[in-house]
């Protein structure tokens, strides 16, 4: 057991260490071993404390290495206010899946963040519609910055529009990317931002739809990245009937994900979601062929997509002697 | 966020440290927070890996203060053999339940090990016979240390026989335990070990039972320790039917503890389980009144054991500067 030791990368550790292409192509492979069943299950607990709720998402990758972990978050919406402490936090655990050895522990929140915008990316790089891509983002949290960083690079994006309730944070939201991206952005109303946009990112804690279907073009791409959990919703169900709907796990969207109400109003039934992510990315489904196609990529997260970012990092940093490191078995 | 940094005990950092007492007052507890219905509530993850298998439990604790957390735990049974690691291995991860905050991860072993242990102590205060104990112990791995450890901080025990199947390592155990208490400690067969004694613990990793009916005295107390997973067994089934079975949780013991069996062969249906442990411990159920009661523990292991232990050693050592620890946030 000589030189074993399990690392511990804090957020600065490898923050400025990683670039978005780094997790697009590690979540893209994520999904590849999916698709090739090459994967040991996902699965999720949830649990709720009397002041939140935490979830435990679990799984592993068997690709050229073997690694299994789980992302043991808290979503404790008053924390900032009560305790100064982030609502959304916890931890990234990365164990060697040929002998449960601990790898490494990571803080949670950047991953969790940069491996959904980076399955968005890989989303879009199948299903984007060929024309000059005008981006309407909904949402203006730290995960919108993250999906417009994704999607900047993937697609050459021509203008941008963000909308959203809170018009003072719209606002600061626009001014501060705007000074960090090379593209004009704006604000405006959701119904103007859907009605101009052929790819759309929908990113809010909403639980009551904000997008109407007659809002959306033929050939528009939309990645439904808010609803993960049963309520949250945010496209019109009668949407999801006309689209063709692309999961990241299909067992979890069903469930949890953007599908889940139009299922629930019996308009469409499981069997209609057109495919999984990793399908695309191995090519035994078409991205799009049709101009006309309105995709839905319906984004829950999973661990696996954690558990390639983490590896990712791990592999890169491992040998880097400013990497905290313990011995828990000393 | 200031001081707020996540404490790493490895194993070494915390075993001096605390006696079987200590593991026996957190679990005890543990399981009365539970009865009084303060626990955030427990859950499990398996999943297989191609050489081994992952087991994840979570569970919380609502007492004077909230913990919750998990243990994350690989059987790898060719570890040791082909890696040099320890077959059962993994991290226990203790947050505050009030905000999520990361508090500590922990080496699991050897908490594994002694909540077991104390878990077994904590029913045999309730149910030993009143009698003087001779205990009869069928296993020598270091959970057989750890029982006999227990049980000898909870009751006056005058012998012990152990029993195994492998001789060798049946003696080797035995000549190193009579090296460490001052208890007079034999080898012997199972079925003896059985007839001769009045407190009996069963703690192998056994998928076909070993203990006959007929072998079991009035008024003895089993701990059946071994069975945690499908298939495990290391009592007769008719056994289960003439006897009290305590369980440390119902809903885990009718499916993976060794009332699995009973139950599976129709001999008796979960509403026969006399009580949980909690129940003993709160008052709600009365533990031994009858000196010819058989009683079993159906022992499967829980994760508030394990919170409650973590965070028993979280909070005598947190102030401890050799102990390391990281700001996950920073």
């Amino acid at each position: 057991m000589k030189n074993r030791k399990t690392r511990l990368f804090n957020r600065s550790s490898f923050q400025h260490l990683l670039t978005m292409k780094d997790y697009i192509d590690a979540v893209e492979q994520a999904h590849l071993l999916q698709a090739e069943n090459k994967i040991i299950p996902t699965n999720l607990i949830h649990a709720n404390a009397p002041e939140g709720e935490y979830h435990i998402k679990t799984g592993g990758l068997l690709g050229e290495r073997a690694y299994y972990g789980l992302k043991a978050n808290g979503g404790f919406f008053s924390n900032q206010q009560k305790h100064n402490l982030p609502n959304i936090l916890g931890i990234i655990y990365l164990s060697d899946a040929h002998n449960a050895y601990p790898l490494a522990i990571f803080a949670s929140s950047l991953i969790s963040k940069m491996r959904t915008a980076a399955a968005t990316a890989v989303a879009a790089k199948y299903l984007k519609p060929s024309a000059p891509i005008r981006l309407g983002v909904i949402g203006y949290g730290s995960q919108a910055e993250a999906q417009i960083n994704a999607l900047v690079s993937v697609a050459d994006i021509e203008c941008i529009k963000v909308a959203g309730r809170n018009k003072e944070k719209l606002a600061n939201f626009v001014q501060l990317m705007q000074e960090k991206i090379n593209i004009p952005i704006e604000t405006d109303d959701i119904k103007t931002t859907c009605l101009s946009s052929n790819v759309i990112v929908t990113c809010t804690p909403s639980t009551k739809y904000f997008v109407e279907r007659d809002w959306i073009q033929k050939g528009t791409f939309i990645a439904a990245v808010g609803a993960d959990s049963p309520g949250k919703n945010e496209l019109d169900p009668y949407l999801m009937v006309d689209s063709k709907i692309v999961a990241d796990i299909k067992s979890q969207v069903i469930k949890v994900g953007e599908s889940q109400h139009a299922i629930n109003k019996n308009l469409i039934n499981p069997s209609s979601i057109y495919c999984e992510l990793g399908q695309l990315i191995t090519g035994a489904i078409n991205g799009r062929k049709d101009e006309n196609d309105i995709f839905i990529y319906d984004s829950t997260g999973t661990a696996i997509q954690d558990v390639a970012a983490a590896a990712y990092i791990y592999e890169k940093l491992k040998d880097d002697p400013s990497i905290k490191c313990i011995d828990f078995f000393a």
